[in-house]
């Protein structure tokens, strides 16, 4: 025997012993082509706050270098201008109203996860981790979770292995009789409460959240890197949702005040872990994706709240500035370098994606809305028609507020807030006013939807006038496409119609063993009251 | 004699012979070390066209390039926020106030030069070219002039060698009676007329002009490349002003209509001269800075107005969107690559900078403005202090309207446009509207400043309480360099107060030859009208 065929024999006996380690670890044959899958899902960040999206600062040198080691994607979206639905639609691949992340308390209002909701994900839902499961992979959600805080609904019960973090907004400091902190999870059970055992210095912005944040999805990609298993991350750090908070390392580095440094402290903390990343040796086995929840909180700026460009409002709204998110895809090797991609997507394209990156057929027994991003991301193509032509839907509550299809976005209803809210001073379009655009009235347009261009006006000021053959050309292509998705479209069970004190984070599991076991008031079902 | 002593000798003569050649060609001796030099100035086009800079269709693959072989500014500002007064200043080092680039016929008033504007750059001014060409440098104007098209005041009478391009803007197509189409030059005489033998189709959009204006400038570079002397090209073509055009090959291509065919056309232009300099081997000797003369024209928007991105109002007004422009500059292997400066600058510090690069020491008989940015530009110097807290000055006509001094900037007078001219249509700031701030009469704020920290708050929504500490310390700063700057002010005298129409392009040099002289209408001089 050669040296050579010696050598080939090892190599064929080391494979398949290396095989036979990993099918006695998983339940079905992992397979070993499934690449991680990373998705990085920012707080209230909008389009406008990374360098490479125009940040005026350019304090986002990690994600410009995630950039331009891979695909930016100008044209991304959430599903919702708030954070649950948006959160709810990433896991799910489906609309809001589909997965039952909406209220029908009243019309065309924005509804999430508070202490007081008494619903979360529907059981009937089948989550990304859930999914993933089934091809071997061991799933951890770093961060918010806020798909309901209740037992049953938490990440654990979900697909998930592991989970750091919180099932609700950092919202407080809370009195213990009226509201308690909400709580922060090691996995199954509660480790602190915000405000106690994890600070958040609201007077200083000081919080070391960020830090811990990384450092469990640093520690669990090196502990990942080292099994057989394919891994899911899904990091989800809050910071830059009020009250805004960075370590004290970064505090008062940035030109932009507290918000910017808490995006520097992110951007940080993007190029760890995509450090660690080639530090493991996993970094062309993985797929990284980062984006954000919905368009930045205009209402908590300028000191905690972010910019969204060129873009026209903010969060809660459907216009471009609530739904237009900065979206990054990086795998070296595999996506190609400094490329950007027009391509119409959205959060829920993240679950059919990672499906397909997985090998895992997605659900068959139900409609999804995300699309198999993987033709854009791996081959630079921007057909078939369906990828390419695909419309983009802008639910507010479950009223279709808007469509876009190609360069024309077609607005059905509008409103940014009520007169009563916006004469309070709660503005979601603050020094922007667009006539008959920005309204204070649910405006229905319904028979003569406004339309605009969003190439030449991405800040939705001019609609196109009615009486051109570009408005009768464009309405012509968008009436069917609604029409198709309105009369198949069949709402899910709203689960954001219910509130009640005795949910809140009384007496989390856990609570016990840290002495924080609050009293559970007695219970007082209402309907959630949603102002916008 | 040994082989290396020759060799040495050799060089020194081969030196000397240099030395006498190079001599022989210039008036004085010419540093050989002196690099060429070109401005490449655009028309009205806005901070946030670039891809680079957060334009969403991301158009400009070779801006961005060009940024990442140079350094971005952000901060970078015009001295006006219109064509020629921005102009004068670039060509002059100093603010319009002190060149003569303003009127005083009523209180802060925009002016240029349109064809009946009487005046012109003053004779008491030193232009770029006039200095450049005492170390020996040649120079080119291509594309819009805009200081004057009476002779005295063209540009082969202000230090330049040659000029292909028209003295005012291509508004037209006129009547020849009651105006003149606005003459093209090939140097000292006009060689055709715009909408005559030099076409744009404004039904269309198409011109061929930014292809000419590209050819001028390659055909310009490849001769002095073969020349021992240095050369400076002012590069100013002007398709992003409305009428607004471009080349068949580019019209129809750009995601945002025919502006962003414009724009398309002249980032094409940019990386065909950048490649040239580097066909002809002088990208080593060449400083390269990309600029615009004022914020987009948001009046012409959206199909023949550009983007100032997340910035307040555009060209007109003295906020962000109407003075703060896209600027890259670019010298291989002397200025880093990739880079990023924060230094607050502007384009008066072009003719200080150019000077500097030249070795030629600066007129000392005048007040300067520009600050010579070369330790910024060549070591990434941020100090010293007269740089790094340098102001920046925001002047409308003859009044200081703010002033801008690190990441501050404190407004002392404030409107956008008069009721008169908002009621009938014109807007400066579409679908932006900051209650006392984007006003619509003159508001004086002399006594107690608007002020905006730009870092946190880029697009000046949100004025600081005048009854915190941090207003408090910012005006305690600003006050001494306003009264300091106001104390040792000498304005110029005023060039823009006359009009009349007997000084239009009726007959400008070269027009027998043509057969396109026009009869002069009588004399009729009269002040001009400056709406805002």
């Amino acid at each position: 025997m050669t040296y050579k065929a010696l050598r080939e024999m090892s190599t064929l006996t080391l494979a398949l012993f290396s095989a036979l380690i990993c099918c006695s670890l998983t339940e079905k044959p992992s397979n070993v082509t499934s690449p991680n899958i990373i998705i990085m899902l920012m707080d209230d960040m909008g389009w406008g706050d990374l360098g490479v999206l125009g940040q005026p600062s350019k304090e986002t040198p990690n994600l410009g270098a995630m950039a331009s080691q891979g695909m930016l994607l100008p044209n991304f979206y959430t599903a919702n201008p708030l954070c649950s639905p948006s959160r709810a639609s990433l896991l799910t691949g489906r609309l809001p109203v589909r997965n039952g992340f909406y209220t029908t308390n009243a019309h065309a209002r924005n509804a999430y996860t508070p202490q007081e909701i008494v619903g979360g994900i529907s059981d009937d839902e089948i989550l990304l981790p859930e999914m993933l499961r089934k091809n071997g992979y061991v799933s951890k959600i770093v961060g918010k979770w806020h798909l309901g805080h209740r037992p049953q609904y938490l990440p654990l019960k979900r697909g998930f292995d592991e989970w750091f973090g919180a099932p609700n907004c950092h919202f407080g400091p809370y009195n213990d009789n009226k509201a308690p902190n909400i709580p922060v999870y090691n996995n199954s059970e509660m480790v602190g409460r915000y405000y106690e055992e994890f600070m958040i210095d609201r007077k200083t912005g000081e919080s070391n959240l960020t830090l811990i944040y990384l450092r469990e999805a640093l520690d669990y990609i090196v502990r990942q890197s080292e099994s057989e298993r394919p891994f899911f991350l899904y990091w989800a750090p809050d910071a830059t949702h009020a009250p805004v908070y960075a370590s004290k390392r970064f505090l008062g580095k940035s030109q932009r005040g507290r918000y910017g440094d808490a995006v520097m402290e992110l951007d940080y903390s993007v190029g760890q872990i995509l450090a660690q990343l080639k530090g493991s040796g996993v970094e062309k086995n993985t797929f990284v994706f980062f984006t954000s929840d919905n368009g930045a909180a205009l209402i908590s700026a300028p000191d905690q709240g972010g910019s969204n460009g060129p873009f026209l409002c903010g969060k809660q709204t459907t216009f471009e500035g609530g739904m237009r998110e900065p979206a990054i895809a990086w795998w070296p090797g595999r996506i190609k370098e400094g490329t950007v991609s027009f391509q119409l997507a959205n959060v829920m394209d993240l679950f059919t994606t990672s499906l397909a990156l997985a090998g895992i057929r997605p659900p068959d027994n139900r409609t999804l809305d995300g699309l198999d991003l993987t033709p854009v991301l791996l081959k630079g193509y921007v057909g078939p028609q369906t990828l390419q032509n695909r419309p983009i839907f802008y639910y507010r509550g479950n009223e279709l507020m808007a469509v876009r299809l190609g360069q024309y976005k077609a607005h059905y209803w509008t409103w940014s807030n009520s007169w009563k809210e916006f004469n309070s001073g709660i503005n979601f379009c603050p020094g922007q006013e667009i006539p008959g655009v920005t309204t204070h009235e649910q405006k229905e347009h319904t028979m003569q939807p406004l339309i605009f261009h969003l190439g030449r006006d991405p800040g939705e000021k001019y609609p196109i006038s009615v009486s051109t053959k570009e408005y009768q050309d464009v309405l012509s292509r968008i009436t069917p496409v609604v029409q198709l998705h309105k009369k198949t479209l069949v709402p899910g069970y709203p689960q954001l119609n219910m509130c009640d004190v005795a949910v809140m984070n009384w007496a989390p599991a856990g609570c016990e063993k840290l002495g924080k076991c609050l009293k559970v008031p007695k219970s007082d079902p209402r309907k959630c009251d949603w102002p916008h």
